[in-house]
């Protein structure tokens, strides 16, 4: 994608977020991979929605892509594993154990049994290592924090976590912008030339005619001088 | 939301399915209303992932809208609940009774108790009403058929189950024309103007000025005549 | 089997009661339908022990023996349907309307369509006619007192209530009497015969001759005589 | 308990057989821990009543009672644990591992480990030890060869093997015995005295006068003489 097609996708993000089209702007910042919004990641991450939280991710990184991304995704899994465990749902805790941790087995095969083993204790802070392991809340944000460290660390994320700094409505701007010119390639500009639609180029009514000396001071040339497109 | 602002959602809905972000596509019909994709819905359908048909249903109706909308939502709610004991899964079926039937139990009564008496029966086509019912997808696509009539037919999906007819790639072709209208501010507009962001406007460089002459000719007014800005 | 036979078992239930046998006492009151223990049948339905509740039941009727019989076991079904909606617990609600209520549908369908319905309430107590079950406790006792109405009615559980009055540890004072009837087949009975087993007739030693004359007073009519026998 | 109360018992537990109680059989094997029923064992065994096989068992031995003992409950614990897996109810080979399991890893906290890891198999038979373990049923004969031997060798099942050599009914010819000894105790003892009740002692009602000098032949000795009694 070239780099004018990407920061038309940074327009887009800009346009739905001012539109409050949030699931949209998430999904899109998900589907191109541009911009990672760490603010919502952090609140599904403190909401515990383990799914998207993933799927958010795989926008951007998968799990064998470096170590920074396996960590990533090996925290939040345990994480999601520890939580089962705590709420006593063992059969939901082993269900995680082998579809989401058993990948990381293979680096750590040692690791790996003694977070299986976690399944035996009545409470797993009966485990040395996690006997610091407070309530939920506070073990997702001690999580959070280490989560931003990696990836604050991550090449892959590398230039996505600051969105550009833009006027506002940008993509607004630039569409007006776009009118004017349909409008200034007509033979009598008018100042307030009416536009019905953005689907297919203005073209010159006749009636423009006789308007035409107004035209000279080219008013056209600033924007906010078309009320009626009323795309603010 | 003006109508022009209504336009260019459609115009980023065109964008986002060319650049294949189909999620996002979706996101947006269903986050704007200003689209409802038959087919995307078909496939969820027939996919039985009956959350997301929910959601994307609530982005156009609530279930008590009116006695079409309301006719939707019954006949999903009821699909899922008979898929539910057709598995065997009696618990799953009980929730989908209480919390997705159950508000049609106000307006017919007996209908819903004759429901919940399903839950009794080995099989559910023991019930003589039920007793034509074949698999999941012959039953689902039979529902299909009723769904869509049911859309067509309501008020809230008029005018939104035709997309408007575009040229391809309408944005990019507006965002071009809007850059054509930066350049041809400059005092002296050139045949090739170096345009690098979408994200400031266009300033133009002094080393413009000995180019002027060649600005008579005007070819900026064809956009096509910009290949460096590599957004198609 | 004859009446003695009967008698028999109920010396045998006493003597399991006597030696603590608690649950051989139980399972054989059960299976030889003799004597309908009301205190054990009492424990276990206030523990919800349902079903021991109606194995117990079964060694003395069947649901539809008669219309007490088919009271006592749809009271008892009805309960434990009530106390699996009220710990939630869905799944188990339909297995037992499925398993254990159907049965009273032929009989009573308005009935069984009613119950049915309470699945779809958030608490069975807003149906009208049950709004006031208190706690699990006080309605097992509810219960408890009908059941015992039903059972002392219910002509199959006739003279079964009342364990028939013996002095204590009446078997073994029977198996004194039949080692003093194998000792006093010998020629010389003496008034302290060494008996070792019950398992064969006790033979008379030689040994045993010269003792004779001191049968004469044969003291071997009072069992008390052999506190060698230590069956007590 | 005397020698003579425990022989009761087994004249008991041969009058139950004969009379076809067969859960009071068992449980009263079991609650007297005098006989170790190894047919009744095999069946539940081979059933997977593990319930019903973990219950009997500790009529006679507690799972640290000795090396033996531990070894059976162990084998027993494992194959039912390995069911567990083997249908995939993850959520119930949890809950055996942690209620029945864990109580060996003090003894061998290597094997519980290495146990534990299976859940995390698709198929416990990637497990080397485990490649050659077979279907079900066949699971369960190896391991009752196993458990034969071991009970076998346990010295706390010593004498509890073999049911002792009886004639048949010999609790019935006691009892007749004693009915025996209370007729002879009559001044005129009859051939066929009416005898009514096991419960209280027979009294000789003045009409046997008469019929006094028969009684020198004291046909009583013989039990089968009273056909009246029906006890057979």
């Amino acid at each position: 994608m070239s780099s004018l097609s990407r920061e038309l996708v940074f327009l887009i993000l800009q346009f739905l977020e001012e539109e409050k089209f949030k699931e949209s702007v998430h999904k899109l910042e998900k589907e191109s991979g541009f911009y990672f919004n760490m603010k919502y990641f952090e609140e599904k991450v403190q909401a515990g929605e383990w799914d998207e939280v993933e799927k958010y991710l795989t926008g951007f990184t998968k799990v064998d892509d470096n170590r920074y991304s396996m960590k990533i995704f090996f925290e939040i899994r345990k994480q999601k594993y520890l939580e089962a465990l705590d709420r006593q749902d063992k059969a939901k805790a082993v269900e995680i154990l082998v579809s989401d941790l058993k990948v990381f087995s293979t680096f750590n095969e040692e690791l790996y049994k003694e977070i299986t083993q976690l399944l035996t204790l009545g409470n797993f802070r009966e485990n040395e290592q996690l006997s610091k392991y407070g309530d939920t809340k506070t073990a997702r944000n001690i999580m959070l924090i280490e989560l931003k460290k990696l990836i604050e660390a991550n090449p892959l994320f590398r230039d996505k976590l600051v969105f550009p700094a833009l006027k506002s409505s940008r993509l607004r701007t630039l569409i007006n912008q776009s009118l004017n010119w349909q409008h200034q390639l007509c033979k009598n500009p008018r100042p307030n030339p009416d536009i019905k639609t953005l689907f297919t180029d203005h073209t010159c009514t006749p009636s423009n005619g006789p308007l035409a000396p107004t035209a000279v001071n080219l008013p056209v040339a600033k924007p906010a001088a078309y009320p009626a497109l009323e795309l603010r």
